[in-house]
């Protein structure tokens, strides 16, 4: 019995499966390790067993060290990277060296590989594309059918395998579920599969979330985890089961909880966001919104129409980023303006009423504010936020934030603009008018 | 001799710097470990030997077991993840287990973190937020300023020091940036440092530039390596050396050959951005622009408006999503939209008239398109654009582009805000006027 993950003990007896990334361009950080995340969920979801990951750079010996190492704890190593034509490409001569084992060249691949570069004029005997056709006797090979170099899977010992891919994400995913995918399934999963389901909050803290659920946070199947953004705090719930309705129905209660804990602060789960939530319930209700920014210079629109099907509830708005364009757009009088400042609650009441009218629409949010990094003052801070949110009876909300000093300019833009949409949200749940 | 990474040989004699991830949200592929490219790229800009990548999910024994297996091959290792107040974070615990070392509470740091979190009511006898305070004897704390759980430098031998960091990026680039970048620097450093500087490019692929300058990139010092976002590639190119002003002179005679290859596609370096250097020309002209936006939503305002001193040359802009907003704010008459279509070039010019006449201002860009996934149609596919720029001379300039059908909406987005920006780079660049 073995420990799967932080998951219930797994039925067979496989020791494990580790991924090798392999090049010295993720070791200088010049490039983002995506092909590791892709292949960790394509495991996950066929209910593989994968606790280790490892990187290194394109170093014949270190490579060849991490192989034989990875053997003796492992039964499957799938790579990525280091099968090109460059000196630099010594993904295959390492695994070989590793095992003591030559390496042949498969004739009919080079030509395979002088048909796919027609249009390349190749010397046939020097070429360094050549040493792509070199492979262990008995490995099988994975044909690269968006790429040249062909992957391999090759069992050296009776107890572990090695599956190759080359680092470009675009063939690897293609080789992968055309050769790789039902191979894995088949030899290394218990027939388990992973299943999920986020809540997503807003208006709560990571930590206020984890202290209202410590017994929760401590299961083992299903797991409960949580991860947080900029104004955003997800929880997964992840099950292991046999199938994605076994899982749902394990899912079910640990939501139901945690629903009822957090009612509101819930805005909804999986590829939910604000805006999508805010675009549905106003389409429900057949009712428009706009917007008057200042601070926040386009991003509560842009948040908006990020959105598949905003234009059906989104009419526009006014980015009245300078006060001359507050009083010619907004109608706001440049006395009103001096007497309360731009950012203030005043203004921005007067600012939702105006683009409310102006732009004839149910709703409207305005927001006005102090983004940094220059600007503030000693009773007028880098931070402060006012947003008005004026409803189709034309009732105001105003909402006062002053967001902590140590937030950059873009940091107060995006909390704006989650607080300008959830605050919406929480009067729209209530909302009789 | 040592070979450093794929640079120049290094004269020290450390054996080596290794960072390790914990968390079993990134073996099941959940989230994309950026930390770990962050910290890569940190390492190589102070030159330091940094050779292999550790991932093992929040499982005390294997995380016991790979902290010994580090401990006897490195001198440094860094950690990223496991600090929290959750049963899963279980970094330091299986530190102190490695080296059978006790912890010990920190009474300051639970005083702190209480103040931290002082709008949490806290039962401070069982507060899983203790564990926060837990370090061993000598272990030197990192302050976190912008998260509750800190980190700590740890020596257990004479040969082996740990660092560790939280998982969440933005708390460990503040850590880093304020405690270990000196720490590091002064004793894992060889003295040399990897010094880069990134030429940004617009309006040309990558594939087109790596094409033109193959003899570069094969270069071993400096090293000159591409990038590609969407609508944008850099070139990177770094040096090893000993001082700044070194490795400047070796990194200036390949930057002037690419600036000359390149001219105007080159529109910034390091921190520029399309935005960053509009604002820049704008200022120095002592000129002022507006936008009027229809597909784009807001995405062109607040790419300007994320920028310090935006305020300094933008004054606002007009998100006409609707027609009856194209109608009523940038005066374009109903007849006219329905001769033309709102996505046409007469209709992007009577906005980006509207929208300079209107707020006042010496340049304005107008924009309207087909972001998808709706709205298509076979003369007007998904990914049409036009765009409209007005000069102060009132001369216009209109941009038609077609993106490809397997863009989806919010890459049109961002692809037309970089063709908005950057074709106002190219006409400011050349203006008399």
């Amino acid at each position: 019995m073995k420990e799967n993950l932080n998951h219930q003990y797994s039925k067979n007896s496989i020791k494990g499966v580790e991924i090798l990334s392999i090049g010295t361009e993720l070791l200088l950080g010049n490039i983002l390790n995506t092909n590791s995340q892709w292949i960790s969920e394509q495991l996950s979801s066929i209910g593989v067993n994968h606790y280790r990951q490892t990187t290194i750079g394109d170093n014949l010996e270190r490579l060849t060290k991490v192989i034989k190492e990875i053997s003796l704890r492992s039964n499957l190593l799938i790579t990525t990277g280091g099968l090109g034509p460059t000196p630099d490409d010594l993904t295959t001569e390492a695994i070989a060296s590793a095992f003591n084992a030559p390496l042949y060249e498969r004739e009919y691949l080079w030509v395979e590989i002088q048909s796919k570069l027609s249009n390349l004029v190749i010397n046939t005997e020097t070429s360094s594309l050549r040493k792509q056709c070199l492979f262990p006797e008995n490995a099988q090979i994975v044909n690269n059918s968006r790429g040249i170099a062909p992957g391999m899977i090759w069992t050296p010992t009776n107890e572990f395998t090695i599956i190759t891919f080359p680092g470009v994400p675009s063939e690897l995913k293609e080789m992968w579920k055309e050769s790789i995918h039902e191979f894995i399934k088949t030899k290394f999963s218990d027939g388990s599969i992973f299943f999920s389901n986020t809540l997503k909050f807003a208006g709560i803290g990571e930590s206020s979330i984890a202290e209202e659920i410590k017994d929760l946070l401590k299961l083992r199947n299903p797991t409960v985890a949580p991860y947080a953004n900029l104004g955003e705090v997800k929880l997964r719930i992840t099950a292991k089961s046999t199938c994605k309705d076994e899982a749902l129905k394990e899912i079910q209660p640990i939501k139901e909880k945690l629903e009822k804990k957090f009612t509101k602060y819930i805005f909804g789960e999986d590829d939910d966001t604000l805006s999508s939530v805010i675009i549905r319930i106003l389409k429900n209700r057949n009712e428009s919104i706009v917007f008057a920014e200042s601070c926040t210079g386009g991003l509560l629109s842009s948040s908006i129409t990020a959105e598949n099907g905003a234009s059906e509830v989104f009419k526009g708005g006014i980015i009245a980023y300078s006060n001359e364009l507050k009083q010619n757009l907004l109608s706001i009088p440049k006395s009103f303006l001096d007497t309360h400042g731009a950012v203030s609650a005043e203004v921005a009441e007067k600012m939702a009423i105006g683009v409310k009218e102006k732009l004839k629409a149910d709703w409207a949010i305005a927001i006005s504010g102090i983004a940094g990094p220059k600007g503030g003052t000693a009773i007028k801070p880098v931070g402060l936020v006012h947003i008005s949110i004026i409803s189709p009876n034309n009732k105001l909300k105003n909402i006062k934030k002053l967001y902590s000093s140590r937030r950059n300019r873009c940091e107060i833009q995006k909390l704006s603009v989650n607080e300008c949409l959830n605050s919406l949200r929480l009067i729209l749940l209530s909302y009789k008018g």
